[in-house]
């Protein structure tokens, strides 16, 4: 089996760590053994993730120590009250500081998980087992960790780089329709703003990526996880160029945020953002029409929303003004100059602005 | 004024930061206004302090947008619940990524708003007004805060550099008696962990520090951070050498989780538990009777405790087990071997350990 293990290093010193990706990693114990070498473990799942593959986890991990905590699922539980219950039980078990927190799940466990790991003990290790493809191309790569307070989301948390992210290509076969092609986003994020042979490389994969066929899952991940880790390795605590990572996401959150009863899944509130912020990044002559259309067209292909709700621009602005990417008072924007180039924009005429938030690509 | 004001660098490389000392440096407009160049800014203290020293903060940066949080007193107030509240108050008064949590206090402010900046916005700004001398030694040096869980103190937190630390010698004029003398307990540890020469200068100036003579104090505090600082700079996440800051105490924490109610104060608590971390280092024949009784000597000058409660050597193992030091079940003991130099021991013989444990000063 191990032939067919895809892994790549993310390069930060002392915090350096491997992403591996592939088929069955959760069933092979000797394999998941080496990489889970601590004697004891809380693993920290959700209650639709955790009856798939719990089981088999704890017939792998069966001679360590392992404790479960499994939490109802959604974003709704990443409260400081849930913190302090993985708190409870990290006392309860005694793990110890060279004990190990593992998130089975997708990104909602990954933050919440990855959070207490950052705070017990002023920091244990943390080994995310990502199920989403959002999870395994987004979440589980670059230390962020947050949980959301009322008045936004992932306004507390900490950066903590993970021991090693072990993501596991057969857990996204069984993914919900809605919730895998929302992971498509991300994806499509990772060629616009960074790699111009990926964009290519997907465009001709539409029905394999629609099909889920493994082999393109795996070098898909594997692809955007090592886009992510050179500019995660660049700039580890988002000062500067890890910045355009949020491409589509300053749109996109306050989409997220509109929909306040979850309407729009987080990748799919990016997509409907990217469309958004390619409309902005023309309207700057950053791109041009037929390079917006381009991406919208793959993002289409790929059956992603690309439509933002109808808002009035006073609504955008307070919901886009709550995001912490705000800098004294301006709101920044990421936007593209190029096939898989994106810079920082924050002082965008307000006019422009609100003609971008007006704009809709079925007109 | 600014002739006596102190300073040395802590280097930590993109984390650097300065630490300052000297009198009246909370009244000075100019220069504060200069370290705290933020425009928006939350400062929390305590019911004891915030009376003495807000007023004149409040006047010393009056053009800034000031916010303030004033808690109770005392180490209760490390909890998850008051850390809520201060991410509370952050969202209320809009804290941007560039603003600044104050600390105007002792540890335990220092420790609980320390730790709200490390995690609002996964990290801003953070500067200590220590107003203690254990503050001013110690807890605004390093980086480390924490809340305490109901199962141990100190147990959740994060690694946070300061971006500046200014500590006024003024404040320390004003300390209750047998707060300022706890203070000199991290002191004598300084010198006897990492500098004889200090250890001398200490003991040639009994009398000065009991009268609290400025220069006196504003000499020992510089001296205690850069020794802080230097072994800080060489082990920033406590991963080895920065273990030996914890003489005295594995011994001490055990001391003050066992008196409940806070009958011992922390630096109380070290002062007996390097009474026995020495008597420890002699049994293992690291240093003789003379150089322990002579650091004995030295603390019963000061007036600090050196007699800790006699408790079985269970309780003892049980209230040391539950700290945070312990690695794979084993307990792990700071020694001195010679004036100005301690090891760590993580296989201390439990007979000898025993007989450390029943040892009194006073026999």
């Amino acid at each position: 089996m191990s032939e067919s293990i895809r892994d790549i290093e993310v390069s930060l010193g002392p915090r350096s760590y491997r992403i591996h990706s592939g088929p069955g990693l959760l069933r092979d114990e000797s394999w998941l053994c080496e990489r889970i070498p601590h004697r004891r473990i809380l693993l920290v799942s959700d209650e639709n993730v955790a009856p798939l593959y719990l089981d088999r986890l704890q017939a792998a991990l069966g001679e360590r120590e392992l404790h479960s905590q499994v939490i109802p699922a959604g974003e709704a539980e990443k409260t400081l009250a849930r913190l302090g219950e993985i708190h409870d039980h990290c006392a309860q078990i005694g793990l110890p500081r060279d004990g190990v927190i593992l998130a089975l799940g997708g990104g909602v466990i990954s933050d919440l998980a990855g959070f207490a790991a950052a705070t017990w003990h002023r920091g244990v290790d943390f080994i995310p087992l990502p199920t989403t493809l959002l999870a395994q191309v987004d979440a589980a790569v670059g230390g962020k960790t947050a949980i959301n307070h009322p008045s936004g989301k992932n306004l507390i948390g900490a950066f903590h780089q993970p021991r090693a992210v072990i993501a596991d290509s057969d857990t996204l076969t069984s993914l919900p329709e809605r919730e895998y092609r929302a992971g498509l986003a991300e994806v499509i994020k990772h060629a616009v703003i960074a790699d111009p042979h990926l964009l290519h490389w997907l465009e001709a994969r539409v029905r394999q990526i629609k099909e889920r066929d493994p082999g393109t899952l795996a070098d898909t991940v594997i692809a955007c996880c090592r886009i992510k880790a050179k500019i995660v390795s660049e700039d580890e605590t988002e000062q500067g160029r890890r910045a355009i990572l949020n491409f589509g996401h300053t749109f996109g959150h306050a989409i997220e945020t509109a929909g306040k009863h979850g309407e729009w899944l987080h990748g799919e509130a990016v997509a409907a953002g990217m469309a958004l912020a390619l409309e902005l990044s023309r309207r700057l002559e950053l791109i041009d029409e037929d390079y917006r259309n381009r991406i919208i067209g793959l993002m289409k292909a790929l059956e992603l929303p690309v439509e933002a709700p109808r808002m009035p621009p006073e609504q955008w602005l307070d919901l886009m003004g709550r995001d912490k990417k705000v800098s004294a008072g301006r709101i920044r924007f990421i936007v593209v100059d190029g096939p898989g180039s994106a810079v920082v924009r924050d002082a965008v005429d307000p006019a422009t602005l609100h003609e971008v938030l007006q704009w809709s690509p079925s007109r």
